[in-house]
């Protein structure tokens, strides 16, 4: 299907085959389609107790080198309420809050999920580049021992963050380190965790780097922006924390049924370590992208993607009438700012082509 | 796979290749695989915001012959929830209660579900066969009106039920307009909907007859037990319900990212009445597994099975021996009881095997 | 002010001076008053860091003779939620449920509350005389480890019960033993904690015997209903369960602003153990109305109260007579059973004359 | 009792005998203990059935000259959670949130009370002087519509903010008319109503003005700070509001039980307007304190009080000791700055010895 939608103007060259409006906008990959298929046969008990899931588990502990849980679940909000409710229930008492930014998904793009579901306010803290610091913890330590205030209890950081950034190893070990010197938790929501192991490696080493090494104690794992029908994983990487995770899964409304077709996705993308490679390219096509655009006159491309988004800004009509041709979404209206994402299956021609129409409309 | 565990007693004839431990066991139909290939070409925006997405909602749209609102949501859990928040919503005040059978899937087998994330009571109420009546309404009026008490603010009912029995046409008739004389809404958690309605005259004229005409305001429409890999659809038939319920389902956690993958499976399913065929199916296997079971001496089969599910009692011995030889639940240790259910893969050799089976191990 | 309403038969003889219709009908005893003269002396800081505060929490310590926690509280609603919100997130996760009879007040009496404020299911068990015991924690046993149900992981029980029963020391005991087995925690709903003890020997000893030295964890200790104005304490008896515990009061509404007027209620009947004797005082005076209605043709007084609360049976027109000539209500209308209820302040005449108009309302 | 805590320097002059820590650390009224001793008489109903509640819902009746619902609780965080729960429960669906600023009692000092109890996220907006302003709501305008994010449905000010600055009538009438217009409520905490009445004109008409005639809903209308020994009162001034708030109010541990004993308290103080000259007094003592440190050398008052709160800036070692002479809280540690407040009983001997130890610790 494509996104293009009718321009007013003829003169257009003809709109990329995929959108760059959002990596959830691809489909699924092959490998993924192949696996559903084959795992279509036959029964399978429910809720788990089948043969893809256990190895989807056991590919996990391989893949973290750890000795971890895993909880599959339907999307990002799930698996982030999946991760905050085991983080606070490890917690005494109900009255600890959640640290993140004041962009983070948690915080703006769940409908309020984590409040009504878990009860918990969340403390959303200034941070232009999307990531926390020990710093911020600093900010917020005031609050402790005062009876009126929420008691800080889990970080949650996102890696990719939601601005396209990314933490590096030693920040996030130096948070999770300062995090656990308070006595939190730390919760890691990857949804697009591949596309930052890719800029960080791209290898499993590097996933481990900023993870498991880093004391990263629960992992918000995304599959769906990268080749997934759907899906996502909750990696438990602190064991004690996945105590109690099955019924707290359930309870959320994040169990599946027939579990076998999630855990099959999962298979197909961690054999060979092929949702590395799906996200490299992903992250590999924004920079070319970024790359073909930063000379073009009355754009200004913004920084070099550190993984698969730009942040452009362009004149508000040559704006609208891009979105017209090939949808996305306006990221900053007041300063006419878009963003551009590529995804897994984005080609050398669906650049081409875009960049081909950018260009036309600038020139007007 | 075969669901098949190692017998003890090497005698024991082949098992059946598919279990008859539950539906939701069996995998997803052809025509829903091959409409998730289909549906998988390039890009298509997420979250509803697609072609697959607007020709399901139009489909369910003549299905229920009415301006029906449908929100495509993961598991019958989150189905049960978007649709107990948007009714409960729709009262003033957050006092009001969930009535429902002391059975109910929502009280029993959702982990607190509506508990957590509504924050309400659920007045689970005795009823030995799993269906509601007007009775039970009057057994909580004296709830009414006073602050100490919660106040009934929905019905809910499961059709079929829980126990594999069927409410009447003119039952919910009368249930419904008992409940809207208390100012009350009426939910019908529908994970078998599809078995009801081929028990009911097995066309669209019964579904209609048993939801829209009877009264009934917001559907739990089950897909997964059905045939789909995964999916369930709330359908609002009373449109002040649907109200802000785009938002509560985010809410929730239970918004679909690429929309399109939920959307093609149900649209493979109402194609046809593909979903009303494949539980005719189930249910007439439910009828042969009954008519051959009953003469077999040394089992009770209970009675003739209203949808597709069998429960009968056995010595606890063979109940444990068929168990290992081809995995099935409990219902009711205390009394042997088993549950033997049909889904739309049963085959007549199934049948002819587990049969076989049975009548081996009642032989000893 | 006179409880009495317009009679329309003339003849009665003057009602009571004092009602039979709650024990939360009464005033506050004259000492308490005092004590809130006398606390009413200039400034004091807020929120708990005041002498009578601190004097209160020393008073609960000597009289539970234990290191005890406690948490002052404005009524018997917010003294559970807070003691079950303490008990619930000392559990890992929210998947936790409440044990409690079907006729508990925090499952029937408090409009939800638990349900809304901790998201928690509470597990109503059917008890006839109001009572839970290790066989209904065997009840619900088959409930642990499966994924698809709350784990009940608190034990709430009420002394004395809703039904006017009283534990006996042992039984407290063995449920305690049978609880912590399981790995669950006790809380004791004390809202007539006070009459509980003066039944069951009227000194200190007493209190600790099916309290603390019992092994319940955490205790609502009612003032409300035994001669304060209001006020009510959560005493953990159980350290761990304290933790965060002045977090989650605040979190749940209950920390009162200028405490010292708390504290100094409860110091007022802590001191000399008025609080003993003033509940001695309702009980004999229960005793005494059972007494002098027993022989009485046409009415059916019910057991002995064990209590303050009397649970007769009267001819339906008899009843009502007498609800509208001194109001109390009814407790089982299906069979015409009232409830009566005797105070701190309940005098002889005020029995006297309320037994002359049973006796004048049986004659007709 | 006295606030002072030992000094080390035995030179300080005599702290006053009332702290200029906060409000809440006054007394109570005489006439409020005097109307506690006079409603000690005999039996009444509990839960609000008494004479007492409805001659005080009739003084509010009076007060605001409208037909006004009144829930009588316990503390302003109840208060709040009451108002808000029953604004939210007006709006269909659980997915509204609540606009506050970020400074506000209900999204800082609460210890995250709306969120556990209602499940509703708080967007806190940047105020400097503590208001929020028809722009605040333009700026969250940007959320509607969007599937993804909470949707506006409260808009919640404080009267007299946090900061201690007050809303100009006029300004709550242009914000009520733009949330209004939005289809958004407006709740009013009024902890300090009674000092913004005070500094607006002194009379009911004042009060009437920036409340029911600006166009509020729902007022939390503050007692414990302005002479009550405790209680608040939530007054719905939109009656569609208060469908169900009897529910709400228990529901959220709100209730009192014997509830003359607070409806005596409010009928004490709106009785000649006592209300109004309590927090008059207040407010000319902090004028009176202004008055007399403004010329100081070395201490900053900030600006004259709009209400009974100084919040000025002192070298970091005058204000520790201080704080350990006759305590009261920091403000803003970064800035040394302090919070100095007066209350109802607060008298000009209290403000000549705090003037005097502070000229006396500036002078060192």
């Amino acid at each position: 299907m494509l996104m293009a939608m009718s321009s007013a103007r003829p003169e257009m060259p003809p709109p990329p085959r995929r959108s760059f409006a959002s990596d959830n906008a691809a489909g699924a990959h092959p490998r993924v389609l192949e696996a559903l298929a084959a795992a279509n046969t036959g029964h399978a008990l429910a809720y788990g107790d089948d043969d893809w899931t256990r190895r989807c588990a056991a590919g996990f502990g391989e893949l973290f080198d750890a000795d971890v849980t895993v909880r599959l679940v339907f999307n990002g909000t799930g698996a982030n309420v999946v991760a905050l409710a085991a983080a606070l229930g490890a917690l005494p008492g109900p009255h600890h809050a959640v640290i993140c930014t004041s962009q983070a998904h948690i915080a703006v793009d769940e409908t309020g999920a984590p409040e009504r579901v878990l009860g918990t306010k969340l403390l959303g803290l200034e941070a232009p580049d999307g990531k926390l610091t020990p710093a911020h913890l600093d900010a917020v330590r005031h609050l402790r021992g005062d009876q009126h205030h929420v008691q800080p209890g889990v970080v949650s950081i996102t890696q990719a963050t939601e601005l396209g950034t990314l933490y590096a190893i030693e920040e996030i070990g130096a948070l999770c380190d300062a995090a656990h010197a308070d006595g939190m938790y730390v919760h890691l929501d990857g949804a697009r965790i591949a596309n930052a192991t890719a800029a960080l490696g791209a290898d499993r080493a590097a996933l481990r780097a900023f993870t498991v090494d880093a004391g990263v104690d629960v992992v918000s794992f995304g599959g769906t922006k990268n080749g997934l029908l759907g899906g996502e994983a909750v990696v438990f990487l602190e064991p004690s924390l996945a105590v109690g995770s099955a019924y707290l899964r359930k309870q959320v409304t994040q169990l599946p049924s027939k579990m076998r077709y999630l855990a099959a996705q999962f298979e197909a993308v961690l054999a060979d370590d092929l949702w590395i490679e799906t996200a490299r390219h992903a992250n590999a096509m924004a920079a070319e992208l970024h790359d073909r655009l930063r000379h073009l006159d009355g754009l200004d491309p913004g920084p070099p993607p550190q993984v698969n988004s730009l942040f452009p800004t362009l004149p508000a009509d040559v704006l609208d009438r891009l979105r017209h041709w090939s949808f996305f979404w306006e990221w900053d209206p007041a300063r006419h700012q878009a963003r551009w994402m590529t995804a897994w299956d984005t080609t050398l021609e669906d650049i081409e082509r875009f960049v081909a129409g950018v260009t036309h409309a600038l020139q007007r």
